[in-house]
C-alpha cells in the first residue's frame, strides 16, 4: 500500500545521549509517539490535541512497541524519520517508524495501537471500536 | 525549624546520565518532585496519589524551582536525597531538597508550590487557597 | 531453562505518567534497561557501572527491545518487574522483562543485547564477541 | 546589553505533559538545556557537537539552574523559547530564558554555566578557564 507517509527532520540533542554519547533507547520510543501524533494531525487535518474530541475517542492508545536498533545516533546527528500506517485492521493499526541518519537507515520501529473509546455502558471501562472509514481513506 | 524530612537513597542509573558520564540535569528535577509527593505522603499519612482528593485540591502546583550543583554524581552512586518544608506561608511554601554523594553535599535544590484548588465561581480556573492548619502542623 | 530472575518493586512516579494519566511508553523502556544492569550486576557480582572493565567489553549493546501493553500502570501504582535471560547465542543474548502490576501481568517486555567489545585491528569500531562461559554459568 | 538572542519554537508534545495535561517541570529545563548548545552554536558558527574541541574545553558545565513558572504549557501549544546571555564573567556566565506561549511569558528560567577544562597538572580534575575574549564579543 503506497500509504500517506509523515516526515520530519530533528537533530539529536545532548539529553537524549547516554554515557556512551549515543541516544538512549526509550528517546525513540518517544520519537515515534511524537510521530504518529502528527501522522495523524497530517492525514487528519486535526490537530493532535484535538483528535480526542473530533472524534469522540478516548486516544489511540498503544498495545505494542517495537525497535531495532542497526546504527547508533549521536548527539548532532540530524535524523529523518519516516513514519506511516502498514496496516489498518478492523479496530486496530500498525505503525511504521523508520529513522536515518545521513540517509542510512539506523531505527526500525513500530507501533501497534488501537481506536480506544468509552464503553458505552460503563464509562470508567477503555474498550475498541471500529475505525470509521473515512478516518482509513485519509491515510490511502 | 526542626521539620519533618523525608529521606530516601537511590542510584544513578545508565538512563540518568549525559555523554558526560554524569546526572543530566533535569532528572535531578524529576528527584526532588518525586520526593516532595513522597514527603507528603510520608507526613500526612495518604498516598500520594490520593492527596488532591483527600484535601479537595486541584495538587501542589509548582510555581519554581531551582537547583545549585556542586558535584556530579555518577552511574552507580548511591546518592541519598533529604527533603523537607524550609517555610509554609498562607497559600504557599517552599521545599528543600539536599542531594549527597558518599556523605558530601552534591546538589541543593528548592521548590515554592502552591496550594492550588478549583475557583468556586468558575471551576475552569485554578485559584490558591489558605493550606489548613492541620496541614502545616504534620510537618511540625 | 530455569535462570536467574532479577526483581525489583518500584512505585510509579507523578512524571511517569501521561495527560492520560498512565505510564508514557518510554519509561517501560527505561524501566527495562535499569534492570537488565541489576541483572548482571546480581548474577555476576560486579557493580553494574565496573561491567565493562572487569569483563573488556565496550557494554551489552541493545539491538532491539520490544514491549507488549495489556494493562496501564498509574501513578502511584506499586510495580514489580521480574527480568531475566531467556537465551543465550554465542554473542547475543535476550531479555525478558515481565512487569506486574497487583500481581496481574501488564508489560511484557524483550531486548536482544550483544557482547560488545573494541575491535582489535581497529579500537574505533564496536563488534561483538563470544560470550565468556563463566558468564553464561553464573545466570545458570 | 543587546546581546545575541537565538529564538526557536518548539510543539508541546504529549510526552512533555503530566496527568494534570501540563507539561513535566524537568521538560522544560530540557528545553533550555537544548536552547543554551543552539546559542552558542548560533553565535559562533561552531556546531554544539564540536564545541569542545574547537575552544579546547571540556565543556560549558551547568553550575545553577533555575525556573519560575507563571503559566501553564499544555499539549499542543507551540511555544516560542528566546535564550541569550545575560552576564559573561571571567569564567562563567548566565543564560537567560524566556518560553511564551501564545505572546504570553510562561516560564522565565536562568542558567549559570561555567567555561570548564582538563586541570593541566591533572587531566582527571576538572577545573574552569577565563573565557576567551573572542567568544564573548561573539555575542556582543
Amino acid at each position: 500500500m503506497a500509504s500517506f507517509t509523515f516526515r520530519r527532520q530533528l537533530t539529536i540533542e545532548w539529553g537524549h545521549c547516554d554515557p556512551a554519547g549515543i541516544v538512549f533507547n526509550p528517546r525513540f520510543f518517544e520519537f515515534f509517539d511524537t510521530s504518529t501524533w502528527l501522522l495523524f494531525e497530517a492525514a487528519l487535518g486535526v490537530k493532535a490535541q484535538d483528535l480526542a474530541s473530533a472524534y469522540d475517542i478516548v486516544g489511540i492508545a498503544l498495545v505494542d512497541a517495537r525497535a531495532n536498533f542497526l546504527k547508533p545516533a549521536k548527539f548532532g546527528d540530524v535524523v529523518e524519520l519516516a513514519s506511516r500506517i502498514s496496516e489498518f485492521r478492523r479496530s486496530s493499526f500498525d505503525v511504521e517508524h523508520r529513522l536515518s541518519v545521513n540517509g542510512a537507515l539506523a531505527v526500525e520501529g513500530s507501533e501497534s495501537r488501537v481506536w480506544a473509546v468509552r464503553d458505552k455502558t460503563d464509562p470508567d471501562k477503555i474498550t475498541t471500536a471500529a475505525i470509521p472509514p473515512e478516518v482509513i481513506a485519509r491515510f490511502g
